[in-house]
Parts: C-alpha cells; structure tokens; sequence
C-alpha cells in the first residue's frame, strides 16, 4: 500500500532488490558476480550451449535448471536453420534486459503495468562479415526497439520507465559501450 | 579434394558462402539485413521472447520454425530464475558466433575439426546496476572465452582460425565496438 493508498504488484520483489543494494553497499566483494555459459560446436554452423552457474555473493551459485540453445544460421545462408543466429540472441538479451528493468522501476515507482510489448530490429550490411567492404562494421549498424506499454500511467511517466531502465540496463551497456574480450586456445 | 589429396567435412558449404559473397558484391542492396525478435512481459523480471522472420535478400525471409526463448534473473536475486539472464544471452551469442567462424574459416582453410568447445564467462560488479557506485559500468568489465579445439592441424593454425573467427564475427564486433540503440515508447 502507498500513501495514496494504491496496491500495485508486477511481480518484481523490490523490498529485496534494495535491501541487497544496502547489503552490497556493505559489501562490494560480495557484488562480484561471474556470469558464464557453455557452447560446444556439433556440425555446420550449428552449436549447443547451456547455462547453469554463476558466481556471486561470495560463492559459486548454482540453478535448479540448466539452460540450452541451439545457434545456427539459416537456411538462406546454406545452413541448417537449427537454432537462432548469434546476433538474434543479442537481440533477445537487449529486448528482455529493458523489459525487466521496466518492470521493476514500475514497481519501484508504483506504477501498475497490465502489458508490455517490444519489437527489436538490427540493421546488419552483410558486406562486413563476408569481407566485402572492409569499412562495413560486422555487427548492426544500429538497433531500434519498439515498446507498446498498457500500464496506469501517464505517457510521460511510462517514458520516464523505459528512460530509467536504459540507464541501468546491463544489456543496454554492453551493446552502446565497448567491451572488452580475450579470446584464449586451450 | 584438395590439391594434397585431403578431404574436408566440417558441415560448412564454403562454396555456397563464396557464391553468396560474389553475388552480393554485384548487388550491395540484397546484403542488407534485418534481425529481430519479439519480446512479451510475463511477471516480474520474466519476460518471453520469440524469434522468426527477418529481412535480406531483397525480401522477407520466414523460417520453418519459431524460436522461443525465456529470460529472467536468478533466485538470489528474488526471481523465479524462469530462463537464463538477459546478460547470459550476450554471452551465448557471442561463444555461438565465434563457434560458427572457427567452423566457416577451418572448412575455407582446409582443416579438419574434431572437436570445438569453449567455456565463456563475463565478469561484473553489480555496483553498477544497482546504483551503488556511478563509477561501475552496468555491463560486463570483461569478458574471457577459453577453447578447447581437437583438429588436424598444427597449433599455430588453430590460433590462425581463431583469430580470423574474431575478425569477422558479427557478435564480437557488437560487444567490442559500440552500437546506436534507439528505444520508442508506442
């Protein structure tokens, strides 16, 4: 219940987000997390991944539920289509990244949300990976996402959300600012 | 065949990649891409996203199957851990991607793979999402992809293929350079 006397429940449990954020704030080593993911080549273009554990709070963390996914391009690309691509799987992390941010500053600022939508779309000139044009980037030339959300808000208040959830989307960074990787063999 | 006699199947049809890079020299228009996925707010940090057409070749391309996927945070987190993190899909994105280049570049090569593996792991301090210290990036501070490569040829030319993976994957290319994302509310 608010001052104004008005129940909202998205689902998002934000008493805990910030007593860990006070937690974390206590202990920083405990806000080190590792995440990671396996992927094991099978034929083509085709590969298996899972997902299981993490590291955080100090510890190794491990799920009750082990992910899988298959990754493969399409069959107008002479594959077999057996999985999404790899840059849909970006799409999908951006796109569910935002989304669960809205939803928890929603609950933050008690805004009950009834429906959230996105579209996401990348613009990719495939003249940078197949080595066409060497000034074409690989990756997207740039994403758009499309948010429809019922929610009972003003307009300017559902625009502060989804404002708010770029500005702490882990996703959303990763995409806009560069990351550094190190590729190792055996 | 190859001159030296050796006959290599790592599944990849190089030649239809190579007929797909002439043909797009010759008509730029037709390498312009779009990726997307679809995405739903279920509850909380729950969200489903689905992935099905895209774009290129001059035409909508559909493909056979829909891909689904579900994404959430961890129990440690007060969530339902319904699918793997949004951070996770980066990360399988980007192992898959590099995977299917080694594959791509090992058939061009000429060499034989027996196995492919690789572990990949992404490093961040959720000070950042968390608001505790403006200092700490939301996103990953790093990321490292350990693999375990079993082909017939010598190391230096698994470390080659691997390096040439890097170079033309779509994924890395995302995560280490910067990408314009724009997001629309209605």
């Amino acid at each position: 219940m608010t001052a104004a006397g008005k129940t909202v429940n998205n689902g998002v449990n934000v008493e805990a987000l910030l007593g860990a954020r006070e937690a974390l704030t206590n202990a920083p080593e405990a806000a080190r997390f590792k995440w990671r993911a396996a992927t094991e080549w099978k034929n083509g273009t085709h590969s298996h991944s899972t997902v299981e554990s993490f590291y955080g709070l100090g510890e190794e963390q491990r799920r009750k539920t082990t992910f899988t996914f298959n990754a493969d391009h399409p069959e107008v690309f002479a594959s077999e289509d057996k999985g999404a691509t790899p840059v849909e799987y970006v799409l999908v992390g951006l796109a569910s990244c935002l989304t669960a941010g809205i939803a928890a500053v929603a609950q933050n600022r008690n805004i009950q949300l009834r429906s959230v939508t996105a579209t996401i779309e990348g613009d990719m000139d495939l003249q940078g990976i197949l080595g066409i044009d060497e000034e074409v980037r690989n990756g997207f030339s740039g994403i758009t996402v499309k948010y429809v959300i019922d929610a009972d808000a003003k307009r300017e208040d559902i625009e502060a959300l989804v404002a708010q959830s770029q500005k702490r989307s882990a996703v959303y960074d990763i995409v806009t600012s560069p990351t550094n990787v190190t590729v190792l063999v055996n």
